[in-house]
């Protein structure tokens, strides 16, 4: 399933991803499921309806595609879908993977082993200057190193390594600049790094676009580094992230008696690697398998229309606390494929919210 | 073979701890051997004549043992055999355990359950508050704070613990006032909690008497937390010891630009918990099993001579790089009493040296 996209199939590649209520899970199974985003955009008014969609599912139109793809254009950022070739190695292999991301700089950047180096936004001046000093280290090693472009630490380790190789990930377009003071540093990432997001070209982020920012940071990277970091904090959330798919995690310690360590201390009390230094990111990363050659992506069993009951069932079983769709399959007591196809559609109709990590809530 | 002591008895047992080269390995194999002290030192100038020695065993003469016991006397302090029903259980758990200790202020500290909190001399402000702190919660919680009246987290730790319940072990006699801004504190300790130590009042330490004095805090304590630390400091040799007698290792973790923490987070590194307060410590102790009821010590096997082959055969396997003593029998093909007779007997002679943890090595 690995392929080039020709302009015409980027184009219903970008209208499917852009699609009201098509998350990566949807867009993951319908394309497992009808092949191509062309057949899949010809299906969904159907597959919304049948979930019980009451007025029509909003698809951009070819003038907003046109739009997204001169913005991405005029910028000179490469729109880089998932079934793509050149679509970063790490980030292919999440499960389910972004359906397309965009990309200003050197995308050479993106094929290269990468740690992503993130933390507190209001951290201290050792903090910083920890982070730079191991950034620039990793750079050292040959590694490239991720990060969010926030103040404090992110800033830091991207100061630390953009003479090495630097890629900044953005909750919104890749031409969001924010914080403002951060206005020098986004130039020489485009300059001489990386700069990478989900969104579209022009679109400033929201709170909600950063869970999908730290997503792809981790996605990214073979070893999360959080240096610094309160608790509950969203450096955290992409440490778990990348937890969860396989990535090593490792935190900086500090001392009990700084707020700012006990995100990271809880870090290692959960069982992260301690991180000291350069030598402890390479030890956690010797662990790693090579990622090797990239395999071709395991589609969803074969396609099965769901009958009105096992919708039905299937939408009587959801509630708001997550659970996971293979419970789903058990207790409905139907083949997953149909169950699957069932949560597509509900997902479609906005009665279902299709997470990563193979779980489903009622919304 | 737990026993009340006449004073007779305890004078024996006192005059063959401090007869040279029996150190606690040697003490605990004669009194498996001969079953009394008394018989032990009539035993003795013999065995270490057949295990080469050249000229008389050192003993101390009724006299100077006189002096020590009046010694002690004097301060207040209780003499404590090992074989003692009131002799501190968790010491006694060691293999082998001290032969005694001089104990002075409130001897039944000795008995309840223990946590040390110690750490670098050169300690920061942060350091100390929070080790004071630390202690003062763990003695809420009705745990006895142990640690070494050194400057900096031992003696906050001891401040912090004062109310509740502290006890201090010494590497000289448990008069040995070191360092002499820790007078005040010495006295509080005396008069509150618990001076410990297992050298003869009077003596001033040496720099050898510390191990001896670290491997009794950590063995009075069922978890060591370890408070700022540089490498290669002396908190971490009693936070190796307290790990070999199974006790739990708990460290404070700090910025990778603190010297002070590279100590802490390398325990961290090789699997110590980590301490950010109190409740990490209690977590830490619900693991462990409780120590129960005092059980009698299973001395090594029955008496055997071993004969002048067996015992150069021993000699001549011994270098100075430590081996276990499980080894040596291995290799002499000889039955283990047999071999740890031989053992003790150039031992005696000055040509062994008995070491904590079943190893052995040449002089």
């Amino acid at each position: 399933m690995i392929r080039k996209l020709d302009a015409r199939q980027r184009r219903d590649w970008l209208t499917l991803a852009r699609t009201e209520t098509v998350g990566p899970v949807a867009f993951d199974q319908l394309i497992g499921r009808f092949g191509s985003a062309a057949t899949a955009l010809e299906a969904i008014p159907e597959l919304a309806r049948r979930g019980g969609r009451a007025g029509a599912l909003r698809m951009p139109s070819a003038a907003e595609i046109d739009r997204e793809l001169d913005d991405g254009e005029a910028l000179g950022a490469q729109l880089l879908c998932a079934c793509e070739p050149d679509f970063p190695q790490a980030l292919a292999a999440l499960d389910p993977p972004p359906p397309l991301i965009w990309a200003r700089g050197d995308i050479g950047l993106l094929g290269r082993p990468s740690v992503a180096v993130v933390g507190a936004r209001v951290a201290s001046a050792a903090g910083q200057r920890f982070a730079r000093g191991l950034a620039a280290e990793l750079g050292q090693a040959g590694l490239v190193v991720v990060s969010g472009m926030a103040r404090g630490i992110d800033g830091a380790a991207h100061e630390g390594s953009l003479a090495t190789g630097a890629v900044a990930v953005l909750g919104g377009g890749v031409d969001d600049v924010y914080p403002h003071d951060h206005a020098d540093l986004y130039a020489r990432l485009v300059e001489r790094g990386c700069v990478v997001s989900e969104s579209p070209p022009g679109r400033t982020a929201t709170a909600r676009d950063f869970p999908r920012r730290n997503r792809i940071i981790a996605g990214l990277s073979r070893a999360v580094v959080v240096v610094e970091a309160e608790l509950r904090s969203g450096s955290l959330i992409t440490a778990r992230l990348a937890a969860e798919q396989g990535r090593e995690v490792l935190a900086t310690p500090g001392s009990p008696l700084d707020p700012r360590a006990r995100g990271t201390n809880d870090l290692l009390r959960q069982g992260a690697a301690i991180c000291e230094g350069v030598d402890d990111v390479l030890r956690a990363l010797e662990g790693l398998r090579d990622l090797g050659e990239r395999e071709p992506r395991a589609f969803p069993g074969p396609p099965a229309e769901p009958d009105a009951g096992l919708l039905s069932r299937v939408a009587d079983l959801l509630s708001p606390t997550p659970v996971s769709r293979d419970e789903i399959v058990r207790t409905a007591a139907a083949p997953a494929p149909a169950v699957f196809a069932a949560l597509v559609e509900l997902s479609l109709a906005g009665r279902a919210e299709l997470l990563p990590g193979g779980l489903v809530a009622r919304i």
